[in-house]
C-alpha cells in the first residue's frame, strides 16, 4: 500500500510537535501534503512559528506550512499557555525557524490540495479547534465528499473534560467549527480523551526518548518533560498524556486504537456544557452514528511504534 | 450514637424496594420518619402502592406513606418502565398493599417534619426525581438549612448517562427540581453513576439474597433478577447495579463510600445534555464546592451489609 | 350574572394596588375570596404588607392575605426597588396594617379554595411573578382544570420588554413557574405590555383620581405620580403605564380590551432572552394556541371605569 | 463628495431586486464594485442566476457576479419559496442571464476587495444571511476594521419576527454568521423589520413603477405584485413591505432614517428564539452599543427616490 496522504492542521503544542514529527519519521506509511495552522492552544502568530519549528526539526525545511484562522467562529479565543507554556512549545531550546510561511492561506490549501488529489485519497489530522476545517467546508462545501477520512484529537466521553468539567480543549475553543465537521457527512475517526488519557509518558517512556541520543529524542524528552508538570499536578497521574500524537499513530498502525461507530453531537448551546462531545457510547439515543470514536488503545505498542520511529529522524 | 431520623423520597423501582428494605431492617442505625412518594420509574398512582407493597413486605404496614408530586416541574414526565417493568417492581409476585395511603400530601409531611423536629436532625433520602424536595423547599425555604443532610441517588459524572448520553435519569426527569435542590445550601451527599455502576448484583451475590430462604430474601432476588436484564443486555455487565442501596447504606457504613466535595451543577438550558450533572472532579471551574459526589464504594462491604440486614426481616 | 369569584395573586406595587383597590371596589362583578402574596417588584414581608395596608384602605380589614412564596423556582429573586421605591408602594403614606396575616401557606389556600368551590367558578388573577400559582399546580394538578381561567398581567409581544429588552418583569422573574401556568391547559387570559403601555397616567387621568377628593382617591394619585417618574425618564411616555388594573379591569369589562387567541411559550434556556413571552401573533409558528393575549385597551373606557370605581371606596 | 464603493451581498429575492437596481441606478452616489450572492431566499445556484439577471435588466452585463456560500454555519439552509417562489424571482418573466459568473469565490472576493481599496473606503450591503461576511471575517480577521460601514438588511425589535415569533428571516438563516459580524467591530447600520414594514409598496406606489413604462419599470412593478401576496394575506397590510431597498436607498439619502446607537446580540442558544436580534433600544442591558439600528423611515420620500432612479435605467 502506498503512503496516506494527508494535511496536519495544527496548533502546536508539545504534542502536536510529536505527533507531527511521527508523521514525518515514516514515510512510507504517511505523506504530509501540507501542515496548516490555527490559533488554539497559543495565538496563530506562535502556532504557526511553532510548526515550522518543527518541521526544522524533523530535518524537513521544504515542508509547506499555512497560516490559518486566527480565532474560532463566533468567540473569544481560548488558550492554553497553563498547560503548554508561552511559547506553546516550552521545554527545549529550538532555533528560530529560518524556512517561510506559505503565502497561501490555510483554508485554501485545505479546498485546492482536496479539489486537487482524487476524490478519497486525502486525509485530514486535525490536532487542534477545528476552525479551519470547518472554514474550508463552509467556503467549498464540495469538498467534504472528497475526504478520504478526518482523524481529529479532540472531545472526551467518559473522561468528560480538561478545560471545563465537561468539555475538552479542542472542541471548547470552537464548538461551532465542531459542530460543522461532526455534521459535515465527512468520514470521521476520533481520538478523545478516553484514549489519550491511556497514552501517559510515565518515567521509562520518557527515558526511552532521551536514550535516543539524538536532537529529536532529546527535544521530544524536554517537550514531555515540561508537558507533564501541568497533568502531574491536577490528576495525579503517572505522566502527561500524549494526545496529539495518537492521531498520527492510528496512521501507522490502526490496530493499536478501538472503538464504537456512534453518534457524537456538539454541545453549542449552554454554557455549562459548552463544547462537550455528547457520544452516544451506549446508542440510547436513537441518533444516526457519524464518527468511530475510540475509546482505548495499546499505550505500550504506541510509544514502541513512537520511540522507533523518532529513532529514524 | 442513636439512630439518624429519615425521610425516604422515593419512585419504586426494585432498587428503592431494596433500599427502603435495608433501610427498615437497621433500626439500631436509622429511624424512618415517612415514606413520600414521587412519580419517576413509574407514575405516581404505581410508586405509592410500590411503597407500600415494600413496607408490608417489611412488615411495617404501620409506616406512614404519602403520595407527591405526579409530575416533574414544568417537563412531561419521562418514565422507566423498560427497565423496571410495567408495575415498576416487576419481578416477584407481592399482595396489593392493604395499609392506606396517608392524607396529608407528601410535600407538607416533609416541611412538617423538618419543621417539627429539632434543626439538624432530619436526613432526607431522595432515590427518584427530586420534584417533591424541590417544591418543599420553595414552599417552604425555611426548611432547607433545618435538613441535616440530602444523600440522594442521581447523577454521573465519569460515568456519564443511561436515559440519555448525558444524563442520569433521576436527574434528567426533573433539571429544574434537581437546580433547585443542588443550589439549595443544604448539606448534599450524591450517589451517582460513578458508584452505582460499581455495586453489581453478580450471581453470587443475588444467589446469597435467595439462600436467606425468607421472603423477602427471595423477593429481593426475584426483583434483581428481573432488574438485570435491562443492564446485561446494555452495558454487558455482570449484574445489574443496585442504585439506591447505596443511600441508605451510606448512612449505616459511610466508610464504604469515597468522593469528592466539589461543585456540581445542572445542566437546564440544553436538550442535548439536559439533566448532565456537572461535577467539577478536577476542581477547574473555580466554582464553590456545593456537595460530596461519591466516586467509589466498597462493593463487597456493601453486599455484605445488604445480606446481613436483609436476613434480619 | 353573578359575581366573578376571584383570588389576587400579587406582589405590590402601586399599580397592583390599584388593581386590588378596583376589584374591592367592584362588589356586583367581583367576589375577593383572597389575596395570596408573593415575592417580586420587592421581597415577601413587603409585598403582604402592601397587600394588607392596601385592603385596609379599601375598607376590608376582613380580607384574608396570605404569604406565598418568596422565591422564584431555581433563581434568584429579582426585585424592582428601582420602579416600585424601597417599601415597593412609595408615594402615599399609608398607615402600617393591624389586619392579620392568614397562618395558611397561599399555595395551599389557593389549592384548598379551587378544590372546595365548585369547577370552573374560580379565577386566579396575578398581577406578580407567577410562583405561587405554579406551585400549587405541581403540588395538585387537579385544580388546573377547575379554574375558570387565569388572568394575569405579564409578558410582552411587541412591545418586547422592560426588564431585559427580550423580557417583560413579572415572567422574567420566574420564567419557569410562567411556563409551567402556559403549559398548565387552564384557561389564560394575558395583558402584556402591549396593552398596559397603552394605559398610560396621564396628568388629566392623574388629576381625576386626586379630584375623587376621597383618601383613596389621594393615595392613588401619590402612587401613580411616584410610579411615573421612572417611565417618564426612560420612555419618554406621558405618563406611567397602569399594569395590573387591566386585570381586574376585565373581568368588569372585557370589552374594553382585544387580542389574539394564539400560542404563547415561555422562554428558559437562553440567558440573554430569558422569560421571553413568544406569543405567535402572526400565527405562523404551527403551535397550538394556549392563551388569549390581549393587544389593544380602550383607555379612556378603562381610566373611565377605574375612576368611577375608586370613587365608590 | 464621489460615489461610495460597495459590495452588494445577496440572496435575491424580489425585494434584493429592486435593491440593485436602485444601486445601479445611482452611479453618482454609488459605485457597485461586486455583487456577491449567498444561500437564502432560494438557494445559490438560483441566488447567483438572479443576480445576474438582474444585473442584465439593469444594463449592466459588465458587472462581476461571484458565488459565495451555500449553507448557513453548522445549520441547514432554510428557504423562502413561499415568499418569492420558487425561482426567488416571481412575477415578471425575465430572460436568462448571459453574463458569466465570476470564477472567484464571494468570500475572497470580499476580501481580496478590502485588502486592495483604501481602508475604510469599501463599504458592504448585506441583503441576505450574513455567511459569505462572516466567512470572510473569520478567514481574513484584519478586513474588518477596513470595511467602511456594513449596512444590511435583517433583524426586528418591536416587529419582532417574520419567518418565527421570535427571528426575522436573514438573522434566522445563520444566526452564527450574525454573531460573528455583530461582534465584528466594524461599524453596523441596520434595517430591521421596524423599518421595512413601514416601506409597503401600495397600489399607488405600485402604479408608479408601472407608469414609468420601461421594462425596468414594468419588471418591478410585476414583482412588487407577487412580493405583496404573502404579506396581504399574513399581516393584512396595505402592500408588501419593501425590504432590501432600505439598504441601497440609505447610502444615497441616510436622512430619510432615523435610529438608534445601541447595543444588539444575536439569539444563537435558544430553538424558541434562534436568531431574534436583541435590540437594547431602551438601554436597560448596560451592554456597549455596536450598531445604528433603524427604526423609522420617511417611506414617501424613500419612494419618490426609488421611483425617480429606476427612471433612469
Amino acid at each position: 500500500m502506498s503512503a496516506r496522504k494527508i494535511i496536519i492542521d495544527t496548533d502546536p503544542g508539545q504534542d502536536d510537535a510529536v505527533a507531527i514529527l511521527l508523521a514525518l519519521a515514516s514515510p512510507d506509511e504517511i505523506e504530509v501534503l501540507g501542515v496548516t495552522a490555527v490559533a488554539g492552544n497559543v495565538p496563530l502568530h506562535l502556532t504557526e512559528r511553532n510548526a515550522r519549528m518543527v518541521c526544522e526539526l524533523a530535518g524537513r525545511p521544504d515542508m509547506r506550512v499555512f497560516a490559518g484562522c486566527d480565532r474560532p467562529l463566533g468567540r473569544e479565543l481560548v488558550t492554553a499557555e497553563h498547560v503548554h507554556g508561552k511559547s506553546g512549545l516550552d521545554g527545549p531550546t529550538l532555533p528560530e525557524p529560518t524556512m517561510p510561511l506559505q503565502d497561501d492561506h490555510a483554508v485554501d490549501f485545505i479546498i485546492d490540495t482536496l479539489r486537487n488529489e482524487p476524490p478519497g485519497t486525502v486525509t485530514l489530522c486535525p490536532l487542534g479547534p477545528l476552525t479551519n476545517i470547518a472554514v474550508a467546508f463552509e467556503k467549498a462545501p464540495d469538498i467534504a465528499e472528497r475526504v478520504a477520512e478526518v482523524v481529529l484529537m479532540g472531545g472526551a466521553y467518559f473522561e468528560v473534560g480538561n478545560i471545563t468539567p465537561a468539555a475538552e480543549f479542542n472542541i471548547y475553543v470552537d464548538p461551532q467549527a465542531a459542530k460543522i465537521v461532526f455534521k459535515s457527512g465527512a468520514r470521521l475517526t476520533v481520538m478523545p480523551l478516553d484514549v489519550t488519557h491511556k497514552a501517559l509518558v510515565t518515567k521509562p517512556r520518557n527515558d526511552a526518548f532521551r536514550a535516543l541520543g539524538t536532537p529529536v529524542g532529546m527535544a521530544v524528552a524536554q517537550m514531555t518533560d515540561f508537558f507533564e508538570r501541568f497533568d502531574r499536578e491536577k490528576y495525579g497521574s503517572a505522566g502527561a498524556p500524549l494526545h496529539d500524537p495518537c492521531v498520527t499513530a492510528y496512521l501507522i498502525r490502526p490496530d493499536l486504537f478501538s472503538g464504537r461507530h456512534i453518534n457524537v453531537e456538539i454541545e453549542t448551546q449552554s454554557d455549562l456544557t459548552m463544547g462537550m462531545t455528547v457520544a452516544d457510547w451506549w446508542r440510547v439515543s436513537g441518533r444516526a452514528p457519524n464518527a468511530m470514536f475510540m475509546g482505548d488503545i495499546d499505550a505500550d505498542g504506541f510509544f514502541a511504534l513512537l520511540t522507533e520511529r523518532l529513532a529514524r529522524l
